[in-house]
């Protein structure tokens, strides 16, 4: 039903288009590749898979074309339409050298509006997330260790979408600080970026502990709260994603905090961890009912430590929040 | 002063070259980005860097230049060297219009041939894993459960290189199957596919195990390990990768087992699980001293099940041979 649609919003002088995001092929085809493969959108669609991918991609309702060696096999001539973002410039010398190339950018935007079943397995790995998150014990643990006993919890029942980041005291000042062996401190800030995955869509959620709260991060976790709820408030279907963005630098500012957030406030959650909308200054997007967004704001202060919190919000008149996870109270 | 030796095997006509692989950034200046960072080789080079990266970019011995907006921060105009493999249409519609575009391959070349410092990562990355593998053991748990475990210890004391494969059964007949709640039995083939990540550099490597092995087990595993065998004594400074993979495809061949090899024979492990050289039918690269290879024939029979025997390999007038994890005997 989704490859129809696909086919049907091609523009029609179009002579095919080509996919070979892996993320994208499942979206549209049900069936996510295990290596390199190609569907080709069109009058009577197809996907080219490897020999290894034969057996897996047997139930699929499309026709399956096995492929021994993609560069003798496939060969393009006319118009096409590919997804540039996803495509390299070898693969368009290879495959596209007589083409006239146009972009294909609608797939990307088909897949930021969430439809119920993809709400539902979003809710699951967020349920999924929680209950990791709230057995959580770092005592005596290092990062590492912190980290690793997330993946493996994650993993034994469902998987985890990404290498979960643990960063303690000043380590916590760089967002995409790796596990390293410090013990995770109790007194200092403690970041916890983890995310599930269950059947290829993902969570990304991210708590700021500590068990003895400083007058500082009072103010600062205080200040990373309410520039989050605000933000979240302008997660309504016509709004700028930018103006997001905006209401949270704003508040941030208000604090004198506003230097020390240096990342974007957001980003859609789907088949992949970061998918369009792009919520930061740049983004020229407009949110739609049923989007399903990250929003994460972060104060990072070099030598003292970070505070960042995320939660998945599903864009709506009345903004829902589905990460249930409390935040700290003071 | 890999950096330098990149810039100097530059073709001189070139007004700059732009890498924006992580791992070829981290290859050739020490710093491995977190987000998107764009190398910049010519005359002055730098490193630009988004604001996330800034504080982890400090220590690195080149000029950095922190960026806000790289589109509206970076352009680019002359002729340009960029990675054709790795930059994107929409790179080179947003960053090089103005430029003309030339490939830049030798850094993926460079990369092919390992220095001491590397093999010394790579073994370390090889006993990791072998300490894991030796550790484990599969009673009662699931496929999934038993990959979460090796990834755990693999991600406690470094890292885990991807996700470990466990196929049990008719499962095993699926080059790269997804672990599944099925028990891991104990009769059928179970292909453990693994490999831990150590500062950035990768093991990959892969035993398959039986408790009560049939005949037909005995003879696909037996023609397996003669092919790889035959296909390591190939890995000859100066040989044609491709001859290796026909090696091993002859000796399957003679076993009658050649269709049931549905993928390539091996590739290249470093920095990335899998990177050039690639050792297949197609491979036109031709093998130099001191590269490191995954050999790692297998045969795939639906229904029954199937063995892969994977082994990291360096190349040289006597190829070394680094992975120990015993193999099967009958």
């Amino acid at each position: 039903m989704r490859l129809q649609q696909a086919i049907d919003l091609m523009d029609p002088s179009l002579d095919f288009g080509i996919v070979t995001k892996k993320e994208n092929i499942f979206y549209l085809t049900g069936f996510f590749p295990t290596a390199f493969a190609v569907l080709v959108l069109g009058d009577s669609p197809y996907l080219a898979v490897s020999e290894m991918d034969s057996i897996l991609a047997e139930e699929v309702d499309i026709e399956i074309r096995v492929v021994k060696s993609f560069k003798k096999e496939l060969e393009f001539k006319g118009k096409a339409g590919v997804e540039k973002r996803h495509t390299t410039l070898s693969f368009a010398e290879e495959f596209l050298r007589s083409c006239e190339i146009v972009d294909l950018k609608f797939i990307s935007e088909m897949r930021t509006v969430k439809d119920s079943g993809e709400l539902d397995l979003i809710k699951r790995a967020v349920r999924t997330t929680e209950d990791v998150l709230e057995n959580l014990s770092f005592h005596g643990l290092t990062e590492r260790e912190a980290a690793a006993e997330i993946a493996f919890n994650l993993n034994k029942i469902a998987a985890s979408a990404f290498d979960p980041i643990i960063a303690t005291n000043g380590n916590s000042a760089v967002p995409h600080h790796r596990p390293s062996d410090d013990i995770v401190s109790s007194t200092g800030p403690v970041i916890v970026d983890l995310g599930a995955q269950v059947e290829h869509y993902n969570c990304d959620m991210t708590r700021t502990f500590t068990e003895s709260p400083s007058e500082k991060f009072r103010e600062v976790y205080q200040a990373v709260a309410e520039a989050q709820s605000e933000g979240i408030k302008h997660l309504q279907p016509g709004a700028a994603a930018k103006d997001c963005d905006k209401a949270v630098r704003s508040v941030l500012s208000e604090y004198g905090y506003e230097e020390f957030f240096i990342h974007s406030t957001g980003h859609g959650v789907g088949l992949e961890v970061h998918e369009p909308p792009r919520i930061s200054k740049d983004s020229e997007e407009v949110l739609k009912q049923g989007m399903i967004v990250c929003i994460e704001p972060g104060v990072y202060i070099p030598g003292w430590g970070g505070v960042r919190i995320e939660d998945i919000v599903r864009v709506g008149k009345k903004p829902k929040v589905l990460t249930r996870f409390p935040k700290l109270a003071f």
